[in-house]
């Protein structure tokens, strides 16, 4: 046995640089001098009447299953969400929330010849495509406010594949399924990111989930961990061709959701108050928050269909997150992490309506201390 | 908009195929027609003694936080890990279960020109190699229960890497280090997978994690819910160079650890006592549970040193296994899904003392009943 090396050691505690998604609590704790837990985070758009009592009350109920290994057929899991959409289990995948699904979907869009992106877009999608090596073709979204529809047309050579998220992330902006349906016919694989689609109202959902059956080249991700305010325990699923997801399970690991998460997920389904709650506070919520940003001077948000909104400011976003967090103990998710967006844009859950007025009051208190952009 | 298609649907409950892994209780209970947490379960080789109250504080302390995303740099989870292994946080990666960390670990092996892999072995390092297409050289290990130590030298051509087990799984054979460490001058690469070291006492183990940061083709993979008893809360982490697991993390998604588990990881690492218990437990029961299936008439265990043993038996396991569900509710783990092992073994779990009392009660009575396999 050869004795103990010493290598060069760094630092224990790294720097922590800015970070790239919203939510994460213990940089801004950091950065605004308090606990995590006081902070009022408006940067994660994870629905604020949550946790429901029935995800605790499951995961409480199963702490002594967590001996036993997951069923790495999700039986009970698979059963509920197939109820749900109407569909066979096979056609249903559960995933370590929708970002791990994401990454086998940019594995299988990494085979074509090039795959379609909305920019702005959601940062993990780059981070899932360029992990196999796809090579990526940026489709400018229009950024006008005052648009009532962004139009989607993208001209797609043949063998080629989308990756679209409906509503839009960061934008909020929802396409419906009437305009969706032609990008079956142009694109060789089609994979849309519904991880919002469930904060509409069932009537007002344009969801493409029941078109799966008929096109082999569509796919959906959906996540359970937004719309129940349960991103800290992972949960999402992937609806396509059993074929497809027969592979995928097959790349991955047998056990790859943890128990606890499968129990909640089940419980949270069968949860109608919850879900009637959600949707009955989401759209006044939004016309508060939407109308009390359009009157302070320098901010105009976008119409959104999800429970965030993109905001386009005068003022240089990050001066104005730290602002707040330093100030209020309020974060704010900044759009540097978006090339297209930088400096002139920030994004903001929407959240209860007191809170909301918490974060339209700190507003007007803060941008008058803040110099315009190009000043 | 299109009406909605009318695919061809199959039965909504598939027929559960005899599992491939231990701790399928699912379909264990199915066959033996009671519930899952009846089953006495000897085929998943986790701690008895667990899981440990600390986990159970810290789950459910940790319930509210649940609305939050994981810290996607799981800071206070790799200092506790940082410190139980003396090296600097940048060389720990936490992962969804060693499981999740084996898929990145065999992406990285597939890169090279062949993987060696001692067999019998895991069947996930089959998945998690072939899912990136890596050539598998098997190379046997010689199946002797009398062989004191079986021997470790594996002709490799270069640029080929090595997946090991160790201590080895389903065998339960202990490498010591020093017959580990000419292999790290071999192989381009060599994985360790030490999900079963944490068992042996600390001044009896054979890790070989103080020698990755002197051999940057050495990785490391650990589970923590193996020992802690909480396989169904997925925990485990790497050990390797920085480089590598930088790249690993661009991989996979950001939030791969669920909070519930970075937070029970943390707590469990603390638990002197839990592990002392541990510590004391194993030995003794092992020796009883040896020394009882050596006095069966058929059965010949291997020594060990994990939590299982491997047993060769003169009826088939499949029958035997069968048997001890439908009159004992006892479940051991079958070796059908080891081609080299297939109906002549089993492994069962080392348990406590009046568990394991009970399963060689249950083996003494049915073995009479089942004739010899080659009659």
């Amino acid at each position: 046995m050869q004795s103990r090396p010493t290598p060069a050691r760094p630092t224990t505690r790294p720097t922590q640089p800015r970070p790239t998604h919203g939510g994460n609590l213990t940089w801004a704790a950091s950065l605004a001098g308090c606990p995590p837990a006081d902070i009022l985070d408006f940067s994660a758009s994870i629905n604020p009447l949550g946790l429901p009592q029935s995800a605790v009350s499951a995961i409480q109920a199963n702490l002594g299953a967590l001996r036993d290994y997951p069923d790495p057929d999700y039986l009970t899991l698979r059963q509920a969400l197939s109820q749900q959409h109407d569909l066979p289990i096979e056609w249903i995948l559960p995933g370590n929330g929708a970002a791990e699904l994401l990454t086998w979907a940019g594995r299988e869009l990494a085979k074509l010849t090039a795959t379609y992106l909305l920019t702005p877009s959601f940062s993990d999608y780059l981070r899932a495509l360029s992990s196999f090596g796809a090579k990526i073709v940026r489709q400018p979204l229009k950024l006008d406010p005052s648009l009532a529809q962004p139009h989607l047309l993208i001209p797609a050579p043949p063998g080629s594949g989308l990756l679209l998220n409906n509503p839009h992330n960061p934008t909020g902006r929802l396409f419906s399924a009437k305009a969706v349906l032609p990008l079956l016919y142009q694109f060789a694989l089609v994979v849309i990111d519904e991880a919002f689609m469930d904060f509409l109202p069932p009537a007002e959902q344009q969801s493409l989930i029941h078109l799966v059956p008929k096109y082999p080249n569509l796919v959906i991700l959906r996540s359970l961990t937004k719309f129940y305010s349960l991103p800290g325990l992972r949960l999402g699923y992937a609806i396509a061709h059993p074929d497809r997801l027969n592979r995928w399970q097959t790349w991955r690991d047998p056990w790859s959701v943890n128990l606890l998460a499968a129990e909640a997920g089940v419980a949270v389904l069968q949860d109608r108050a919850f879900q009637q709650q959600t949707w009955d506070w989401l759209p006044p919520a939004r016309q508060q928050l939407f109308e009390g940003l359009a009157q302070l001077p320098g901010l105009q948000p976008f119409p959104g269909s999800a429970n965030f909104l993109l905001v386009q400011s005068q003022v240089a976003a990050s001066a104005l997150q730290q602002r707040l967090l330093c100030q209020d103990q309020i974060l704010i998710r900044d759009c540097l992490s978006f090339p297209e967006l930088g400096e002139a844009y920030f994004r903001v859950a929407v959240r209860r309506l007191s809170e909301n007025q918490r974060l339209l009051e700190a507003l007007a208190d803060s941008l008058p201390h803040l110099p315009p952009r190009n000043a």
